[in-house]
């Protein structure tokens, strides 16, 4: 409905309001307190009929008395009072709302009729409304952000979150941070009173500052639009989804949530499919897709290289593998003959390779780099971390096993890389420290196989739709 | 091939040899050492044809010198020399031999005759053989390991370990200390020269000091005695299955690693869900199910009661519940009423009760704990740390959302409870201390739900078979 740079107001704001700031906890309260603290002071008037003042800003009795123009209303006043803000709002011609009230379409039939009667108001002024029932948008550009978050999330990313519900966008934000993965900007939508995940995929597949988008839905009241706009987007940007409501009893649990009718998992799953986006399955999926996706190139083909202490992890990451599309083929000549140089009798030279106790770890890690015919590799390390212990003052990990005094943290590659480490959480540290959030490093070899599966069926997709 | 009990030698020896003892790096140097540190240095005796001391120990030259008689030898000495050992051994009366060295079956065709050598001179002396390729066993009680362990890995649990490979056994042991639970006893197999899984099943079915059992196996040599053995076994105590070789290239990978054939995957599965295993997917599964298993009472029926602060949580967790197999009924008319006393009008009372902000997290919490009708309770926390953090200093995460001011790994209830916590890692580590090892905390909603149907699933063939 809107043409994506009518949103910008949305993130980069001239002049906020805060109708319902207050002295006592909660939203009211610490919004304005944020906004200051990031530098936006100067630019946030705060509105309540007691008027006074708060965190050292004055408080306008009515919307009216603000002495500075408004292009975007955050609203933060209890359900049945907003539709009469929403009047003076556009009566006002300020045309960006973000309602973050709840007690709307997720609190039932009194509910239900309140967000029709809000509704029916700001079609009247064709306002664009984020919300109600969310915590609205964050910026990190100009740190600007109507959420409370923890400081490292004002880092910038190339990241854009579009969450249905706002606890959910919460989650997402601190989670991916743990990984060194930072966003450009964040929207929770809520109930969707008229701004819904389209006119957002819409708005970040313009943003210069996203590279990629993750959304989070319970439904879409326009499947075939969303559909649509996907396939526009994805051959640009990758669109990570997770979408609940698989289950006619999840779906139920979702629909007294942000009030929406979540529909047919099955044609989701198509439309998904059909269009390049990347669906997650669980919560776990979509973090581990995001760190792929964020920090990975895409792969040329779809064979992996292996490289373990483990046969047993080589066998269940092989499964994993095939079992999601990718191929382990046969090592090539050239590559086994500069393994094999120096390899103990007993060492099998092939794919998954395996090299047990023979520091053959790095030559062999060296030699599926520089393979072309290997698109991707992961690095499965299972030494013991009581074996590891002893040696750690003496070497790193990264001469160890990848044949270089850099840290992975600054090394780069043509081809995806990933690393499992199946060992005490000691040794999971020491590689996180090394490594992220340039290689990503799972803790079992099946979630980076799934993950490295779902880049290459999006080279595909993007190679034959670009 | 053993009955139970001839198996104890292997882990309660009288006297042990070490052949192949020795001063330079390697297990021959390191597991002398261990043994005395753990108090059995009276009890072992090193053997060498050098001869000298190692560790303060005499090295005696040949086996048949050690002043003292031998129930337990080791042999760690370069493969082609194997076979001799083994004669010396079976001269001597010796019945159990743990053969760590690799070089066998699982090193091409001259590894693949060196084994069928070894294996005719360990069945002319009826021989009881761990390995090759393995790295022995432990047992908690007596602090008994040949294999190098972690300190914290010598605490007594109650969970046994049988593991084909001897990487993976250490993997096991090293990642499940992190959750607080502990083994009584571990095996690695390797080769299976003559022990196999099996005999090890038989052997912790009848242990007391063992209440469940997890096993990796790349594939057995009698599928149907195995599918036999378990079916006697899992009425008794749960065993936890993971199985390499799902596709023809995973099972390619094992081929040549412990030298065993895998067969056909399908008929495993199917095997497993007719005997009562519990067959994890996923090396991730695989710890899920441990900790639960080793921690959670068996459920008395299949509803799950689902309590979050997010409706979108409570709704992927009910996807993954009915996907799995569990319900998550509406609550009854009595646990409604005591949730909505004081609940907010916003606030819908039902299954997944998503309480959102209204603080009711522990009245909800002991309503459904409280509700005969709910068998088992997934409690999922989606509170965004920097919301917990200026709250931290006032609070416990036991006050706050169970109702008590006892740590949970204090409390108890006569139905699984499972938590996740969807957040920063800070509020994880958090909850993580105040509650495992008796809560499992996990960090998605999924993985909690799969484990508690594992359990249902557990229990209902208990109720069925014993």
């Amino acid at each position: 409905m809107n043409s994506a740079n009518t949103l910008s107001p949305f993130f980069e704001p001239t002049g906020i309001a805060i109708v319902g700031a207050r002295s006592t906890a909660g939203f009211g309260y610490t919004i304005p307190s944020n906004l200051k603290k990031q530098g936006w002071g100067d630019r946030t008037f705060l509105v309540n009929p007691n008027g006074g003042e708060l965190h050292g800003m004055p408080v306008y009795k009515r919307l009216a008395d603000v002495p500075h123009s408004i292009d975007l209303a955050l609203v933060i006043v209890p359900a049945p009072a907003v539709p009469g803000i929403l009047d003076d709002i556009g009566r006002l011609n300020i045309k960006h709302v973000i309602v973050m009230s709840a007690g709307f379409a997720e609190a039932g039939e009194s509910g239900k009729n309140l967000q029709a009667e809000t509704k029916k108001i700001a079609e009247t002024y064709g306002l664009n409304v984020i919300g109600p029932n969310c915590v609205g948008v964050v910026n990190t550009a100009n740190r600007f952000s109507t959420a409370e978050i923890m400081p490292e999330v004002y880092t910038p990313g190339k990241l854009a979150v579009i969450a249905q519900s706002g606890v959910f966008g919460h989650n997402i934000l601190e989670r991916i941070n743990e990984y060194g993965i930072f966003i450009s900007k964040a929207v929770t939508l809520g109930n969707r009173l008229t701004i819904n995940e389209i006119d957002m995929l819409n708005y970040f597949h313009q943003d210069p500052d996203t590279d990629m988008i993750v959304m989070y839905i319970e439904g879409s009241e326009n499947g075939r639009l969303l559909g649509q706009t996907l396939k526009k987007i994805t051959p640009d940007k990758p669109v990570i989804v997770l979408k609940s409501g698989r289950t006619t009893e999840g779906r139920a649990a979702t629909e007294s949530h942000t009030g929406s009718l979540s529909g047919e998992d099955v044609l989701y799953d198509g439309m998904f499919a059909q269009t390049g986006a990347i669906r997650a399955k669980t919560l776990d999926e979509l973090t581990a897709l995001t760190r792929v996706f964020a920090t990975q190139p895409l792969p040329k083909g779809k064979n992996l290289g292996i490289i373990t202490g483990s046969g047993s992890m080589g066998a269940l990451a092989t499964d994993s593998a095939i079992n999601n599309g990718l191929s382990v083929q046969p090592l090539s000549n050239e590559t086994i003959k500069k393994v094999k140089e120096g390899a103990p009798d007993w060492m099998n030279v092939k794919n998954p390779l395996d090299v047990g106790p023979s520091g053959l770890f790095p030559k062999g890690f060296s030699a599926m780099m520089e393979d072309p015919e290997i698109h991707m590799v992961l690095a499965i390390i299972t030494i013991p971390y009581v074996v590891y212990q002893p040696r750690q003052a003496s070497t790193t990990i990264d001469a160890a096993f990848f044949a270089s005094s850099t840290p992975l943290r600054e090394r780069t590659w043509p081809k995806p890389f990933l690393i499992a480490v199946v060992s005490h959480k000691q040794l999971v540290g020491i590689f996180k420290t090394s490594t992220e959030p340039n290689i990503p490093v799972f803790t079992s070899p099946e979630k980076a196989t799934r993950s490295l599966a779902s880049l290459w069926r999006y080279h595909h997709w993007k190679k034959e739709h670009e």
